[in-house]
């Protein structure tokens, strides 16, 4: 990456960090077996597959035969989807994967508050007699809310504790993708009290298109992908050996950094925002206040085009977007932003940033500076 | 790998040519961008991408807008039989990719001959008028046998024209897996004649997991995995770009080398063949005598057991194995031996050799001669 830009996109796509591409090299050309081959070079193969799964359990108290491997959160979603044939409740706020395989079933759509916040009461109140999945993202992607997941699973618990006294047998799951939380929230999958979690290594500094789908031993799937067995029957397909390893090392190190990273990250983001706020006073800040990802902020400038100002800020060096780079946003107003309600001319004057191990003080103190003068100027210049 | 180890299971796995991840590396951990992000370096990534997705295309005479990335061969088979709703038709040597989705369909499977030849008579005798979907191989993954494809897209063809005539709308496609031809044979999807045809880069020296659907303009698909849309709504999920860059390189080496390629690799198989079966006159090789791929001899010692003879040869240094090395094959009759009519002692007595990349003059007399001491000295202990 060309040292001169400051890039602000972490939510985006991350670089892989250094000691994950270490771990991965010797599986492209040296290590290359088939895991399921039966001689003794790919049985090893086979065992550094297995423990980099145990690896990733570990990091989110699981256990490994609990964990089937994908080609990344999107897969992972879909997988969580695939089976169920009751009713599903989600959120206007969730990602178009999610969105889009709700529309798949017979579905509601509950609103977020005004800070993207999806309250338990909301959960409550959609769920029928019918309803089998409910899926809450644990962060916003674009907002960086963080959802009150325990509150919602303790809503599930409870309805699938009322099922099991009056003898029906319909099953309820929740189910989380992780994508955008990991680096940064608790993702104990006990704590959390969830039945399903999907995560995405391109997401922490991991290889692209490898992610995971943790279920609960009571969960009941269908398999999206059938064929050679892999994955105990749930996703066939030669393993992607290197991708998992890399995934494993990934999820190691933004869990051991966690702590530390989340506070810089805070500090840096904080002092940011609180720099714009004071230079434009007309500029709101939207997610939750108090439950937000530290490196993210979401910032409107009323009367702005956000879209102008991506390119603009790239002129200068800094990398932002306007929201979820996904193919679905092309063009398009944002969803969330419309789904909290936000005017026209504020959800269109809106910038994402998000921080992460490419930040410094350095960098962010001086995009801080650029981000002012391009708002300042473009102020100057809509305002004549 | 270790340069003492003969590797002899090509068909199972490749190791990554270094020239393909020469071409990955600055996507890993430079170019990390997401492609569907707004700036200049994330813009570039995308040209990078679907630079790589033309010259797949060009390598299979198709056009970049018709091909689908997917995470593999075993997904491509999926999402070729996905949406399908009326009847499909496939052999009894299919890999179990394609048997198991099969299965979630109305279905008739066909027989192969005993050279694991699947004639365009079958075919056409199985299709009815609610069939939609006939699905063959390229070349059969255990014997090597390469499939009449034109022949057999002769028959559909027909049957399409047939229907157009009679004003019946019902389509009719032929899907072929071409994960164990494409370095060996011609895979110009016109020359073919295929309407849909599955590639994997993990067969050819590229990066695992990942692999592409082709469809001709007019094949009607649903997206197996639905979200932000990339793929053309096909396929969602970010992309895997160092992977697709990857496997665009790895497909364009093999076809570059495909003439003498196939012709070093027939030329050690024959000589390995001849050597084997003038040693043990009551071997047997089974496969198409001509029609088959240049690396492949599956050969069988009748009396003796498959199994303890990979471990044998694994400790003189020589990796084979009994057939396809997915999940499903583990502990039990290959169905392939069992579909063509292998007497269930000859096919217990069977080894998979296939030649590759790593397959020298040097290393195949080493492993005749491997091979011969094994066989005799077992022959010998169980005459006993």
């Amino acid at each position: 990456m060309d040292k001169e830009l400051i890039y602000l996109d972490h939510a985006a796509a991350t670089p892989m960090d250094a000691r994950v591409l270490a771990v991965m090299q010797p599986y492209f050309s040296d290590c290359f077996y088939n895991p399921s081959s039966p001689y003794e070079p790919a049985v090893k193969v086979r065992n550094d597959y297995d423990k980099a799964k145990h690896s990733l359990a570990v990091s989110i108290g699981a256990k490994p035969g609990e964990i089937i491997m994908t080609a990344g959160a999107t897969e992972s979603i879909n997988l969580a989807f695939n089976g169920i044939n009751g009713h599903v409740v989600v959120a206007n706020i969730e990602h178009h994967a999610v969105l889009n395989c709700a529309k798949r079933c017979v579905h509601t759509i509950i609103e977020s508050d005004e800070r993207g916040f999806i309250s338990a009461e909301a959960v409550k109140s959609a769920i029928k007699p019918e309803t089998q999945l409910v899926s809450v993202a644990l962060a916003n992607n674009e907002l960086g809310t963080v959802q009150p997941l325990r509150e919602i699973a303790q809503v599930v618990k409870s309805e699938r504790e009322a099922r099991l006294i009056r003898g029906d047998k319909t099953p309820i799951y929740l189910h989380s993708d992780a994508s955008q939380g990991v680096g940064q929230l608790d993702i104990n999958v006990a704590r959390l009290g969830v039945d399903m979690l999907t995560l995405n290594s391109g997401k922490i500094y991991g290889p692209k298109q490898v992610g995971l789908l943790w279920l609960a031993s009571h969960v009941r799937l269908q398999p999206l992908i059938v064929g050679g067995g892999q994955e105990r029957g749930f996703r066939s397909g030669t393993e992607n050996v290197a991708g998992v390893i890399g995934f494993a090392k990934a999820l190691e190190l933004v869990v051991e950094h966690r702590k530390h990273e989340t506070e810089r990250l805070a500090e840096l983001r904080d002092g940011l925002q609180q720099f714009l706020t004071e230079a434009f006073p007309k500029t709101i800040i939207s997610g939750h206040s108090r439950h937000r990802l530290a490196g993210h902020l979401h910032i409107s400038f009323p009367g702005l085009d956000g879209e102008r100002l991506i390119f603009l800020l790239e002129d200068k060096g800094v990398l932002v977007s306007t929201g979820s780079a996904c193919a679905a946003n092309k063009g398009t107003r944002s969803h969330v932003l419309t789904a909290i309600g936000l005017s026209p001319a504020v959800a269109d004057g809106s910038i994402r940033i998000t921080l992460g191990h490419l930040s410094t003080t350095e960098n962010i103190k001086r995009a801080g500076e650029i981000i002012a003068d391009v708002i300042r100027r473009e102020y100057q210049r809509v305002s004549k």
